[in-house]
């Protein structure tokens, strides 16, 4: 039985796990979106309010069972990696 | 409209932070129950097997625009927070 309900758990962290790529792909395409709108106009792509307001909103939102500090920490990673990505678009850009 | 734009993908990314904020809970929370069965197996609740399959599973999965060592980046931090989670309910065991 044990065994039945630690496959069965298994597969929902998979599910669950594909559900959090696709959504951070998701996330990191509208980043895009915007990088392009601020590069038009000739604003600076990395904006501590806005990430300052977007972690105000996540501990706002978050009960647990991961830690706020945990939560975070790979909040920031996500952050972290939808700028990487805007860099390499603006790179591409000064290429052609 | 440029800023009409901009507020409107700003209202997404917030979107899509929460969800996120969700599924990487309840993530957790299958996590600690998956633990909680390997407990009473006397099994240990860390198995670089598994987090092989699962890394496995997801670039299978995976078609950008975030690159594939990001995504591996991330969600070693996401398996790292779950395990962290583990140990703290381990020891509160331990305690009582």
């Amino acid at each position: 039985m044990s065994h039945q309900n630690l496959d069965h758990l298994r597969d929902r962290v998979d599910e669950l796990n594909l559900e959090i790529l696709r959504l951070i792909n998701e996330r990191a395409e509208v980043v895009q979106e915007i990088g392009k709108i601020k590069e038009k106009q000739g604003v600076n792509r990395y904006d501590p309010l806005r990430e300052r307001h977007m972690l105000n909103l996540l501990k706002e939102h978050h009960d647990g069972p991961l830690s706020q500090g945990t939560v975070e920490h790979i909040f920031k990673e996500i952050f972290k990696s939808a700028l990487k990505l805007q860099e390499t678009d603006h790179k591409k850009e000064l290429l052609v």
